[in-house]
């Protein structure tokens, strides 16, 4: 028996597309049943996993290099999130009836262009067959110096409240993507679907998070949501004035043609920006950095003592939301 | 809004039946976006991934508990097999339209039972709903001394191949789920029913895998090809005596009853077996210290120079099988 009869079409594909990325000596080149990562002295890994199924979080028909690429971002943005640096990756694959060769070569091609973005190897993986829709699950490893793992926990009162970017424009997309139309032009248009098509993982603010924030977490599953659980897990409320939160001009024009989208914007996940809190004194310098690191941040507001976290109009009226927190479960 | 308001049915459920799973400090109760863990000085972690889909790799009417285990187990045996000591692990879980809360509280019990017994805490992990057929993604973390993970490269010539337990009897129990009878007792069906629905992972035979073999795998995919795979990455050939893989009664009483069963028993895969390679100078060591950890092993054959893994018959055939190696892919 010739060797090479031995290898199984899964074998054969994986070493063709997928082991080019795996350039990390302890991936051994994906010919091993596990990657072996050596952490250096003092560190601490940071461990995640996030999940994309076609018709939930992506539509099938999207490229296959985009979809690759939002099932890494949305690890990337946990790995920020937590002040940590991406160290490397693990896929499992569940491969649907339809999809094929070209499928697979464009999703190993958006996954070899994102790796080497953001520095962070793929160590291994597995593919399966599913009767199902096509499923990608990454687990991502990062590390921080031991202890300094920023948590949603940890947030006290008078903390500032900041947020990265802009907040509502995936979810807005994503209504564009049904069909909404607003009378957006092109350019607004464009925005909010390359927003929920594509995350942009705050990566490069990791340090400043590390070194300033009290609390920290990735939007996700929209603002409203989110900042209550981070003030759950911190113990502590928060208030944000409404009006400071940052939108787009996209998102501005959305909620100048329909007011009731505001409350989509502040709830409807898929954002990948970061929210966290930092210690009053520590404000200052988390702008700098910030500006340093070449990312927008806004400080919405601020920790309080109690709990629940309350959003507040211009005329200091407390909001309610229908959904407070978007999820697909 | 009251706090608990905010929180979605998901953080609701993950809360009541996983978070209880969760004991290791760096899991944070599951309540935040990734875990830490800090490894001991001098520790490499060994980080793998195994998914099973319903339809797939169990049937979608076995108990809940038992898929829960399933899910792990094929991942204890990945990391048993590089020499490792399992750390901790996350689930990626798409749950189907018909998944009810009862069998995620059964999924969660058959959870705990297996990280209790294999001492490995859940660290986090991701639900998502799917329309298609329940998949659980499992990532585990082991860990190992400072470059001691063994694997699959590393087999010598006249080094003495070893595999653990017996071989074929999953796939055999495979056949006789689906309605093959054989004329087996009961006992014997039971056996081999048994090893197809629960692997049993040789995670105590780990210390002397790491000790004494030059090269190791888990025997997922079917005897013969994955010792094939280890041949091909070690740049070795093998041979092994056909008449020396060690069989259990039920799978002998199979072959009796059908011949041609002994070439699925090789290459039907789901054994969760060790193959292993061991010097000859290590192999009485090997022996006994898998005595002390009651884990029957047997010597099948040798590594040769050359390529291929050679199966050989009483009279010194060579033989050939129709498919070498399982894949679900």
């Amino acid at each position: 028996m010739a060797s090479d009869d031995t290898r199984s079409a899964e074998d054969r594909l994986i070493a063709e597309l997928f082991a080019p990325l795996a350039m990390h000596p302890g991936a051994l080149g994906l010919t091993d049943d596990a990657a072996f990562l050596t952490p250096g002295p003092g560190t601490d890994l940071v461990l995640t996993t996030d999940a994309v199924v076609a018709g939930v979080h992506f539509f099938p028909a999207d490229d296959a290099h985009d979809i690759a690429k939002k099932a890494l971002r949305v690890n990337f943005s946990d790995i920020a999130a937590k002040g940590a640096t991406p160290r490397g990756f693990l896929v499992s694959l569940a491969i649907a009836p339809d999809t094929d060769v070209d499928w697979l070569r464009g999703f190993a091609d958006g996954l070899r262009a994102d790796s080497e973005m953001y520095n962070c190897p793929l160590l291994g993986g597995d593919t399966d067959r599913t009767p199902g829709p096509l499923a990608i699950s990454v687990f991502m490893v990062g590390s921080v110096p031991n202890g300094a793992m920023v948590r949603r926990a940890g947030a006290k009162p008078r903390d500032r409240i900041f947020v990265t970017g802009t907040i509502g424009d995936a979810s807005l997309g994503l209504q564009s993507r049904k069909g909404a139309t607003w009378r957006l032009d092109h350019t607004q248009r464009d925005h909010l679907l390359s927003r929920y098509l594509l995350p942009r993982p705050r990566t490069v603010l990791a340090d400043a998070i590390r070194t300033h924030a009290s609390a920290a977490m990735d939007v996700s599953d929209g603002l409203v949501g989110d900042l209550a659980k981070l003030c759950r897990v911190s113990g502590i409320g928060g208030i944000v004035e409404v009006a400071r939160v940052p939108l787009s001009d996209a998102a501005r024009a959305v909620i100048a043609v329909d007011p009731a989208m505001r409350d989509l914007a502040l709830t409807g996940g898929d954002d990948y920006e970061i929210l966290c809190t930092v210690p009053p004194d520590r404000a200052a310098s988390f702008r700098a950095a910030a500006q340093t690191a070449g990312v927008d941040v806004t400080e919405i507001g601020e920790v309080a003592s109690g709990e629940g976290a309350r959003f507040v109009d211009e005329a200091g009226r407390v909001l309610t939301f229908k959904q407070a927190s978007f999820s697909h479960f």
